[in-house]
């Protein structure tokens, strides 16, 4: 008895240093995505190492995720409608729930407490809490004569709203969460035919969605919804030669700094450069391939471009001031996405088919170490936590 | 013994459950400076509670509060030379020392290994590792004939660089860290008189310091620093008249949103708006006291304003869209700062005088809560742990 309570004791004394190196801050977490394991690592960008490994997510192909405001739970939402609520502290599955048959998308609300889920089947978007997953509302995407549509391009916004686009329908709707139980929906109608993607600006003001069947580029100012929906960079789309694309562009990266806003053309070896107050052409940057990805650097200094094949093994960076490309990177096999760490000091990319996921110093474009991964497709930090619009 | 190894049994069942409610992120937390009672609170800004409170912090008028990258450590800069390393996840200080003699401002680099200071005395940058706040390197801020100057306006920049004014040198440096036992410095002379404070973009690419002894300010483009330090808003500064001054702006709040800089008159009851491409003025917005403050919510919808004695009661709010003042708030006697939350939903106003923290919700204006506080001079959340130049 002696001898425990003397053991007893000398676990307390030892306790504040062995609590003290459990601990886990959550400022410098992320999350990489192993497809066709469907599952994700926990990882840690301070030191560049994998901290967990959580397995049976579901499909993971597009999988793409939001961070809690606390950045303590990283929410991914699946292909196959699987919403995941991974718990970055205790390395697990916290929630998961099967919100619908086929989905694409998925963004939190302002203020955290809402999860919003774009789907193509049932068509709509559905409003989740955030904290129990618990369905709140379920808003189908009905149109014309009790027509339904698929849902695209979800995104969140000030003032506890979220802004999306109705592929078959060509509309824009913008849903207020205020009363989240009885949202309330601005319709745009007319925006153009089959917007199949869409970003907001990272002050959450400009929502442009992308067309598939005709050209240019749909935007909404949030600031004048008023104005209506207006048509930008007229000839945006498809090539008319319609050369064959390997890839549509992903919206999300749009590269928007504080003058230019960096645009993958579509099919073409080309990055669009345009005004980002007047939404106009300003160059043509000739790239190596098809762009996919077209991601700032957090500073706005450099613009990173991965490619669609058969160029996927390379990244190109543009230099800001000079709107020239100045490197080329091979990171390896198939590059699928990349991500930059909150100040932009490094940047991690994604190479699915090496396995692995190469972290770069983006100053010296030095390699500084490669973490093994299943089939990586994608990373996200728990930074996005503080971001409109991620 | 079998008792109390069942007791044992019982608390290693239960102690998941335990451990998961101690558990803690770093996402949404916050410190509170308590300048009198020489303490800080430590915040959470999604419950709106106070978790703890530090003492013995030494002198923290004018304090200031920068984050580590995993947002587990807030560092704290106190006017009598005082750095302290707090620890949000174990609410204890992790590290204090003395570091200077009068001391205003310091910085976390881009990567988070280092903590850079300004003094007064001894004038210069000292360097220290954000670890175990080891002196790295110490910079006495030598000019002219031998001649020793105070330091200010420091802020950190991308590439591992800080960059500082040399108050009585009428000098810009910027500090490569990238070998941090010997720092590179460029040195930029004659950039006007008396420098006293200063700010960078939040993208990292201009330097702008304000001028004590004549007017204008001093602006460095990062991305052309071989075009040196240009004059901006050659009208800037203290009036002509020598109106009485209650209090000089602050640099650190400066609201920069996509297309315009908002800017404290120094003594007269006016915002300036100028064009954030061309440095022009644009417009002059009348307010109801001489400003300090002039800070943009995170999407740039609404500026912020509080004021100098005799109407530092009072906030005003500026709308972007229309360049007007829209609502003026009372939020209490001697509001001496305030802090968005990261997306912005929330503001967070410090009132010196009444003893108390009050949270707005910045959409509808209603007060959500108020927090005590003793004597609270300064608001700092740990999303600025991503954020260039904070």
């Amino acid at each position: 008895m002696t001898k425990l309570l003397s053991f007893l004791s000398l676990s307390l004394l030892l306790s504040p240093t062995l609590h003290a190196d459990a601990l886990r801050a959550t400022g410098d977490l992320g999350i990489v995505i192993e497809r066709e394991a469907h599952s994700a690592l926990i990882v840690n960008t301070s030191q560049k190492t994998q901290l967990a490994r959580i397995e049976d997510l579901g499909d993971l192909s597009h999988a793409s995720v939001v961070f809690s405001r606390d950045q303590r739970f990283a929410y991914i939402f699946g292909r196959d409608g699987g919403l995941s609520k991974l718990d970055l502290l205790q390395d697990e599955v916290s929630h998961r729930i099967i919100q619908g048959g086929n989905s694409i998308g998925g963004a939190i609300s302002q203020d955290g407490r809402i999860i919003a889920v774009s789907n193509y089947s049932p068509p709509g978007v559905k409003l989740f809490s955030a904290d129990t997953l618990e369905l709140l509302a379920d808003i189908p995407a009905t149109y014309g004569e009790n027509q339904q549509s698929k849902t695209v391009g979800l995104v969140d916004a000030p003032n506890h709203r979220f802004v999306v686009s109705l592929f078959d329908a060509g509309e824009i709707w913008v849903i207020d969460a205020t009363d989240v139980k009885n949202p309330h929906i601005d319709k745009f109608k007319n925006i153009g035919k089959q917007p199949y993607d869409a970003l907001i600006s990272a002050d959450g003001r400009y929502y442009i969605a992308g067309l598939f069947a005709e050209k240019g580029l749909a935007l909404l100012d949030l600031w004048h919804p008023e104005n209506g929906v207006k048509r930008v960079l007229e000839n945006y789309g498809k090539d008319d030669e319609q050369l064959p694309i390997y890839k549509m562009p992903h919206f999300e990266g749009w590269a928007m700094t504080s003058d230019y806003v960096f645009v993958p053309a579509i099919g073409r070896h080309e990055v669009l450069v345009l005004d980002s107050r007047t939404w106009q052409l300003v160059k043509t940057i000739p790239v190596l391939g098809q762009p996919v990805f077209v991601m700032a650097r957090p500073d706005g200094r450099q613009i990173w471009v991965n490619f669609a094949l058969p160029s996927n093994d390379k990244v190109q960076i543009i230099d800001a001031p000079s709107l020239t490309v100045t490197h080329t990177l091979n990171p390896g096999k198939a590059v699928l996405h990349f991500e930059f760490t909150p100040r932009g000091e490094n940047v991690w990319v994604a190479a699915r088919d090496d396995n692995q996921v190469i972290v770069y110093d983006t100053q010296t474009l030095n390699e500084i170490t490669r973490l093994p991964a299943d089939k990586p497709n994608g990373i996200f930090f728990s930074a996005r936590a503080h971001k409109i619009g991620m």
